[in-house]
């Protein structure tokens, strides 16, 4: 692997598979403006007064369009910005293009090798001599994990003198993380501690990496503070539930052309993610099969007519396989040997091991044939059957399609931007401890109210006699913390 | 008003419409105890132990068939039981008929007037010379609040021997309660100090009462431990949900015999009630308007495809209203005004003071047709339109219809016996302070649990692998509190 | 049995369960005016020329509040009517007491004998000494069946003097009719010839009624033309699927109470009831099974994501049989063994042979439990498992409710008043012949477009040049006669 | 335009967009045959017998992968054919490659220029000195057409020597089609008389061309015999509804990648095609409103919740607008003048008349942006809003993705293979007169049930006695000829 830097004309750095899109970029970037109207009152609210002025913040969360309109939402705020992708094969190349050239330094394509995926991850953290980033975006984690791990990894060589050995895991992609570690330590012993004493803190999207933020303040490892924006309301009901019931059959019609209509589709998992597919699935007249280990997820599914059973009671019978669980090994490769021929299956969930990828390429004798990039259809010696595989197992909806649209991302990315600022204003007033916090309702509920307006909903107002009446402030919040939506 | 208690052959105290539906209520109790498996899941693994041997509790809780099974449930596991409703429509005269024969002293028939309301509400809570109760299974609040009031009273009484007066408030149903305490008082001036020194807690049904609660707990004045109920995902995520998707339509069939399909439909509020009443409307073939004070729910309503407005806008083209809100003054007798001929109005949240009763019957001129019991006509002299209000403005589905079905009412139900257990046990522990607690999530996920099987249901289990990768036990429980299903 | 005719004080004939509830009739019918378009724009339209003036009228359709709309809009327009139910359980006895009182001869009740029923036919059909009816409205073809085996019987009498003898057949009710027709050739061997010789015609509502009206046609021993309204677009494609998508679920739920979610139906057949029947239980939250036996039907079934399987293959894990076949022996009692306990067992097609009822009945050592009126649970001596059987095995919507709602009826019932005013204008002109037709798209057209504006829609009308790019008339009608919509 | 016919190296003329890409043609082609069960059966069970031996067949139908599995069935049953395109855009390039190399004759590609177009369509009808076709497959009727405008020239220029001449109309389409009859008048007097004579019949796929079928059998103008698939059950009420329930948002999001969910979407026509994308969008989560000039259409839209309104009405409150009706001028730049800013305009029709786009290329001042092929973005001068006009107002299911899945299309294409084996049987029998037929319903029956088992579906069997009760074959067919389904 050889991968150089290039720059723009003024000196902006990037790597992106084609600059020459865009101007492509920049026409859908302007689409995604309309319908992301809360970022877009964002830079109404807070333009003028350029918070971010000189701020440097690392972003990696899939450089999709929608990301793109909230990059260009963090520099019209004032700030600097570098990018890369969470998922190797998630980035629109025109969008990411149209950035490069405009707006702030990307490194990111769809299809990058593992090795190639923690080069950007570097360069998306290496903000030179001044140093930096202040504020870091991250999805799934591997941003922060990248930190907390050179930051472990330092120490160690500190008292120790001992480097990382990569052959000490037999996790390829944790190999690979350890070598760059390794390599970074002989240059600059403190590099991980330096970015670590500047960061103000971390803004995290998912699920997944969000446990990983509380398993470290949990074992009292977590570095810097920390923002949970997935379990905003206005991002785990939306995205998460919304996003993937239009972006899982968007990614298998792109993919496979499938009828999904009168098939019968398995989902695995429950949760808001699981509910979106399931939901995707039946209105589109499949015939929906849940797999559940918590019995009120499971109960939920029952009472929307699903029938909930496990995998090795239905995996020969079904048509589809959508995994959605942030476990691991759920589909394995001894399920897939049992499944029809050219049953699809595919994986919604943030990493690539809920289905036993490994297991699959590894299995004597079987033959992978690419119908094209990200359909892949796997046949087994034995059977003759084969099953299609999409993603190579990774995000569906990002490998296949183009992730979820704008609108329910503008949704999420609005309460990014606000936990951005949050994390700035407060940086020198100890607001934010060394912890994890997800945003007050206040700023959850005027995450929605920004959305409203472009879908024409009129919202009624509380008299004040109402308000007392149900003990909340006329303005809101209007529910308990606890609340469930 | 004249009232007497009448006894059985036994002794057992009542007052029922008409005893000799006994055997009516009998046979749907035992149909009902068929679709309540996690009910009978306790009288199977507690029964043997008689945890409630000569445990004294007081329900105030819709009297129907379902909690009939719930009572015999309380019965089966050793406690004595007197019971009245917590609505003045709700009972089913057969089930009460029934357990007042067999099982449990109940006061309670369908169509009381306030006055009697109250009178059985103090002959459920009145055990006599030996005191009690012991326990409060509560729907509503208002036997905590008759207890509540009872004591400041008392109080007020014995510092400065002033009696309470009904007429310093212009509330028709707390002039009544006054009146009660006002008597008592001169019976028994510390009749309700009594009750509260041996009260252990009180295990509370609804959004409406867990309010209550929280407020008494907010100003100091709560006097005894409570469990909040409604607060289980099992609970509020169910009954509410589901229970509403189902009652709401069963209410409006029985009452009206309207056609829902091609209607339109207007839903106040978008909780977890307006929720299941906007899906049951859609479902029937309605459009359906949601209008929301709360931009987040707004929002949800809008990704289900409902349009969002206010009442004003769209009063005078909907053809069936129903209000969801647990809030006061959201259909003035001004709405109704405006509607359609024949619109109908009714109200499936706790209290009937979400739609205007009072500006109704006050208002000049007008004319009521009832059609049947529960189903009214009100005429504006003005316009010779009539509208149909249901349940006079009370819960449509326990007025108009039987209220939720046994399946969603047992998980609710058992969220009520895992309490009424828990406080029990550690009524000597000093575990459960003057405070309003949740059930664990564990026992929340084991209520789930006993549903599964009834409906064919096979959950998968975790491998101890996959349990130590999301940090969770094997055994669950499988979220984190804040977790929102 | 010996029933007596009972008068009103102006005269009228009418045997009806109570007279009193004329009052409670009168309110509901009200009610039902509204909700009823098409009818109300019939009375406006052609109730100043009086077109029915003199014409006698024999109904035999289930005597409900909707039916009351349609006598009375026939009345309107000049008619004397006498009228029967079809069914012994579908009567609404409120609705039967009003038009008794106010309107037409009435001889239903709900809950009648078969021999009480075939009494009722009876005398819809005596018009006396001056004779009648000049016109039939059927539902089922039982009046049309009568008359059809009178004029048989009499012929054969006439020609062999040979009586027709009950016990040549083992079907019950069958006995009865011929005994009936026996004992009328005693007093009057003409009877039927004589009604027949005046019969302008019938129209027919159902697709049983209209099944049998074919095989006659096809058999050359029609005895008089019919209009076939079951097959009119406003029909088949209405009542059948959208009343039955709203009246299945309403009598579940007064008969049983049953939660609907989360239990698996099985549906019988997939034409327009099982299609209503079929979405009804989904959309409550069921998964739902269906059997079919024609390939077409059971494709589209399959497209909208329901399971296709046969009886005897999911038998024992449902919970909700519904039959809507409107063939014979659809569930054996067989079928009732090897079900779960408490399994719900209905019929939403015309004749109660679909359910084995005889066989049910007649097993060995079963035992019968009424919970209530049409709700019984069977008992099977081996298993103690019971099932429930709503109505007795006859239209469950009739029986445990009250049928389909207005909305739709008017539809059905619009087009029984365009077919009844084109019969008798057409009386003289030979237009109809001894065959059976269907009404033209344009009297169909017109029955839809006079529902429309109740319920605030708006048509978008064609231009010229776009009405003769598709080759239709500006005012249509704007499909060929195979479209299928 | 310069077009040059290209050869295999065996012989075979085609002309694609690039012949490389038939291997990856090849791998769809092989995923399609798995979800194109009917298509297999007819070569499993014709395949041996090659009814089609030397057979000539000239298709034109959308040349996409779903077609290919179609025109190998042909060939696999022993046909020559050729093939083009019936639509500019919907050709999918490397399904094209691969007929092409593999087993037929192919002139299409996606994006060809009008010119283009009919110089395929002339290639696919050329088989050189031998003659024929002997049989053709149509799709919307331009090849039937071609044939007879040619005849119809042939005929005036035999009689008067006068040529066509193309300025007669100002249909730019028109103009084209009138200059290629010219041309080859001069070339060949008789060329289409020749086809007329050699040629068996046609058989029809779409509403547009069969309706253009029926004008020429009413004018009597003829000159073949021609099947009417469009109305077979399992075409109209498959392809058409549930097609395009799949294909419009697939459409949708791969041009746009727009959040259908919380949209307002309009659809012009609710037939079977507005039905399914009607469908489509509220289970996408929009809310839809139709718009339609037929009453009964209008009254089975609002019995599903949908509200019927005039698009003048709603054209500026809208977000997505979908044309189904096969009329033309249905949206005009008028109304488009008035939507909001980046508002979806498409088409599903079968022509691109239905939205005015001369009307928008035309208006003064307009600006096109195109985002990428089949996406535009139209600017009006006034206002500066733009709107997204898809495919350049044709279908836009076939010009933004690949048009409806293999299973439904399976059901399509095997009534094809039924009729062409039917029309090719009874050539000489004189069974097929100069007239327009639809298939038998024992045939329709039959692709349904061959495409059942893919499913996992089962079938119930008649009983003969059940069969004798509602007088049908114990085999079927089922249904009689009126049936709606």
């Amino acid at each position: 692997m050889s991968l150089t830097v290039e720059k723009t004309p003024t000196g902006r750095e990037y790597k992106v598979k084609d600059i020459s899109q865009a101007d492509f970029g920049r026409l859908e970037i302007e689409l995604g403006e309309v319908e992301m109207p809360g970022l877009m009152a964002c830079r109404a609210e807070f333009g003028p007064s350029q918070p971010f002025n000189g701020t440097k913040i690392t972003g990696s969360l899939h450089m999709t369009v929608q990301t793109a309109v909230l990059i260009e939402t963090l520099t019209a705020l004032g700030a600097e910005v570098r990018w890369c992708s969470c998922n190797i094969f998630s980035t629109q190349d025109h969008a990411a293009a149209a950035i490069a050239r405009d707006s702030a330094s990307v490194f990111a394509w769809k299809g990058e090798s593992l090795q190639e995926y923690w080069w950007c991850t570097q360069r998306a953290l290496d903000w030179g001599v001044d140093g930096g980033p202040d504020l870091i975006v991250d999805d799934g984690g591997d941003t922060t994990m990248l930190i907390h791990e050179g930051v472990k990894a330092e120490e160690e060589f500190e008292k120790t003198g001992k480097l990382p050995d990569p052959n000490s895991t037999d996790n390829a992609e944790f190999q690979i993380l350890l070598g760059l570690i390794r390599d970074g330590l002989m240059s600059d012993p403190k590099k991980y501690h330096k970015i670590k004493e500047r960061l103000v803190g971390v803004s995290e999207q998912t699920t997944t990496g969000v446990k990983r933020l509380y398993q470290m303040q949990a074992n009292g490892t977590l570095l810097f503070p920390a923002i949970n924006i997935n379990d905003s309301v206005t991002k785990s009901k939306f995205d998460n539930l919304y996003g993937c019931r239009h972006s899982l059959p968007d990614g298998l019609m792109r993919a496979t052309d499938v009828m999904i209509a009168g098939k019968v589709g398995v989902v695995c998992g429950y949760g808001d993610v699981g509910k979106g597919c399931a939901a995707a699935l039946k209105r589109a007249g499949a015939r929906v099969i849940v797999t559940e280990i918590d019995p009120i997820c499971a109960l939920q599914a029952l009472m929307e007519g699903f029938q909930v059973q496990t995998l090795e009671d239905v995996v020969a019978e079904a048509d589809i396989f959508v995994t959605t669980t942030g476990n691991k090994n759920i589909i394995m490769v001894s399920h897939m040997k049992q499944m029809k021929n050219n049953a699809i299956v595919c994986n919604i969930g943030h990493f690539d091991n809920e289905i036993d990828m490994l297991g699959l390429q590894t299995y004597p004798g079987i033959r992978r044939i690419t119908i094209k990039p990200q359909t892949d259809r796997w046949i087994f010696p034995e059977t003759k059957r084969g099953i299609i595989v999409l993603a190579e197992g990774r995000l569906i909806n990002l490998g296949c399609a183009t992730g979820h649209p704008c609108f329910v991302m503008s949704c999420s990315f609005t309460n990014q931007v606000m936990a951005q600022l949050e994390l700035w204003k407060e940086k020198d007033t100890g607001k934010y401890e060394t912890k994890v916090y997800v945003l007050p309702k206040h700023l959850d509920e005027k995450v929605a109210a920004l959305h409203l307006g472009k879908l024409g909903a009129k919202l009624t107002k509380l008299t004040p006699e109402q308000a007392a009446y149900i003990s909340v402030p006329v303005e809101g919040p209007f529910k308990p913390p606890h609340y469930r939506y």
